[in-house]
């Protein structure tokens, strides 16, 4: 299902004739496709499920999605990692739309498979440095004050790591895929916290999963105490198996393995505690040997969805480019896209909601006369921060890391509408 | 899996001695539910699911609830109507949290049964009294420009359809399932109708479906051109086929009926058509015989989801009530809750965003000392609007109706916890 291919840099100056193009293409009003209504056979003639009565109401008392499809699945990059309980599946991000993620499309990372747990039997504590250790049932939690609902985006640090070393993985579901954006509905982890009551040397929180890696990070009491949510819902309903059911943490903003799944405990403490996933995994090495750790919060990044390289463009003339923006410091104010490797930006339309730690929508109209394009988005913040080109990182942090690359993407779109995987130099 | 029952009146003179508690229950800080820590077994022994790997990550490539949810589901009321192709399911909305409904729970009511559509083979046409007459196919129409995403509320017009003759179904998943409340993408139609160009006379607007039914339902010209969509994804993915894949109309705040599921063609004309959809059904007989009609608009409505009858309380004390409110003409501003059958309300809190024709979540939290309540809930819209009573809806539309009942609705909440639908007097 993957494309592995050599790295392919492309030189900018081959597109300075599209700068016309990128002009003209972003201006308002561009004509619709359609035809005119004779003699199109297909609106004439009846078809097969206007003439015979279709499957009853409760045909699936849980539904599923249309047989056609079948394609937009989560996948496996298998050559990637060395088990399936310790990997990742990626978020079809080249067929969606909007805002929120299907909750049967969200990416999924286990590092000991997905725990499936009686939620009769699921117990959540606090404890270490409070006053009165707590555990608390299921239905505890869900009798506690303070209830609410949050959209957030929860991104893995090693989302596009493999393009540290240049473009590799032909398809945003595979170099952007680790990503996903849903409603929480959970009750703040202070409400926990303050019922426990944290002594004066307490720092720092350690949250610990009930799967079979037992699951452990260390997080500032600070984060704990801000905006953090112990959660039971994903958009409406009870989290699903692969994200922690019964019972997750949510760390806006922050690294996606810090939101620990089937949590089960929180101790506080008063230095960070050195797990293994925290010092094996989830730092950063720069060129000269040092790591930098502590790289919690996710910062803005946007990729063009569509088209992308499973999603082709499929005639010249009127297109859409779409794509999703986020940043883990706070709202997305702007999304410009450059149609020509970056020597002519347009700011796109952010369309939908635009909330504090949430994927945001963006388009831009676009008429494309058939010359091959450079598709590049590039984000913006409400605290002014902007997303940076790969070679702006590259310059900072080297090219050992896995983690944290929020570079400028390049889709090359073909003449043919072809879409593929490149680098601008 | 629906129980009926005779209609139950409580004497809200029973309940004079909540005043009370609906004042100290919902006030801040109310103690959480948790035991201290030791000697809990469930915490202190190592459970089987963290002594073992658990499924690898591409167990489900589209996922699926966890085993222990399984009875949240869409469900039937057989004896309501004459066969399942002409029917209704409910969303479990007692089970359900946050704003958005999951996809595979949204209600679904059917005239037809479920078209399923080759969206190769789907055309949507633009034709009547316009300048040139348009055919799109879905590729089209995913190149047009002004693509957008919205939440929007669906609500049946016969939701609480049953209640106009008093209390009946036992369950909000039966007396108020018939509303999901996703987020669409899709165009504006008024783009569509723009590119064919409307003809001066044109001031309504026809729209069929391709399903058995052929549904159709006439639009007045002027909410075509403000806020209505044409869409093909719903909560970031393709329409489900329940829903009308690979297209549905959009038409915020309206009753659902209008919302044409397999949409195949939307004609102009100067008068609306009176098609069977709009005069057998979806009027409102009154109590001297006149009907009334082109009531479209859902007005503010709000139900309490839990506790509710299949919600029932599990013990004393921190308790959260939780419900929904929306209005079709609006956003909702504020929801009171009562515990004693309306003589001492408080306002709850929104928790989540509140978004225009949009479904929005309130709670309170209150401290149950284990007497019984009479829950309601009341919802104001930013027009003013405030959702009457029963009471004062029977005393103007009568009682002959089924459908745009959106009076209050009263839960019984016995000493052990269980809840039961009925009316107060």
């Amino acid at each position: 299902m993957t494309q592995t291919k050599p790295e392919t840099r492309v030189d900018r100056r081959r597109f300075l004739s599209l700068a016309g193009l990128a002009g003209a293409g972003a201006a308002a009003g561009v004509r619709p496709a359609a035809a005119e209504a004779t003699p199109d056979p297909d609106i004439v003639n009846i078809p097969e499920w206007t003439q015979a009565l279709g499957a009853g109401v409760n045909n699936h008392p849980y539904g599923i999605p249309s047989p056609f499809e079948k394609d937009v699945v989560r996948r496996e990059v298998t050559w990637l990692t060395a088990s399936s309980e310790s990997s990742v599946s990626f978020t079809p991000l080249y067929a969606l739309d909007g805002i929120i993620t299907p909750n049967g499309l969200c990416f999924v990372r286990h590092h000991g498979g997905e725990a499936e747990i009686d939620p009769a039997r699921h117990r959540f504590m606090i404890h270490g440095m409070v006053d009165k250790p707590l555990v608390f049932t299921m239905e505890d939690i869900k009798r506690m004050p303070g209830r609410t609902n949050r959209v957030y985006f929860l991104e893995c640090a090693a989302n596009s790591g493999m393009e540290w070393r240049g473009a590799q993985l032909n398809g945003c579901q595979y170099t952007h895929g680790m990503i996903h954006n849903v409603v929480y509905t959970g009750v703040p982890l202070r409400a926990f916290l303050e019922a426990a009551g944290v002594k004066p040397q307490g720092k720092w929180v350690l949250a610990e999963g009930a799967d079979a890696s037992a699951m452990t990070r260390s997080i500032p009491l600070e984060k704990a105490m801000d905006d953090c949510l112990v959660a039971w819902a994903m958009n409406g309903e009870a989290l699903r198996p692969e994200q922690g059911y019964p019972l997750r943490l949510v760390v806006p903003g922050w690294e996606g393995n810090m939101w620990i799944k089937w949590l089960r405990r929180i101790e506080v403490g008063d230095q960070p505690w050195g797990q293994r996933e925290e010092t094996s995994k989830y730092t950063d090495l720069l060129a000269d040997g040092r790591s930098r750790r502590f790289t919690f919060i996710m910062d803005a990044k946007s990729v063009v969805t569509s088209p992308s390289p499973q999603a082709p463009l499929r005639a010249k003339g009127p297109n859409v480019v779409s794509g999703i923006a986020w940043s883990g410091r706070g709202t997305i104010t702007r999304v410009d896209v450059t149609l020509d490797g970056g020597r002519n930006w347009t700011t796109a339309r952010i369309e939908g909601p635009a909330l504090p730690r949430a994927m945001t929508r963006f388009y831009l109209d676009v008429d494309w006369n058939g010359e091959e394009m450079l598709l590049q988005s590039r984000a913006m913040d409400d605290t002014g921060y902007v997303q940076p080109t790969k070679a702006e990182l590259r310059a900072v942090r080297g090219e050992n890391s896995i983690y944290h690359n929020n570079g400028i993407q390049t889709w090359l779109v073909r003449s043919n509408g072809e879409a593929e995987n490149v680098e601008v130099s």
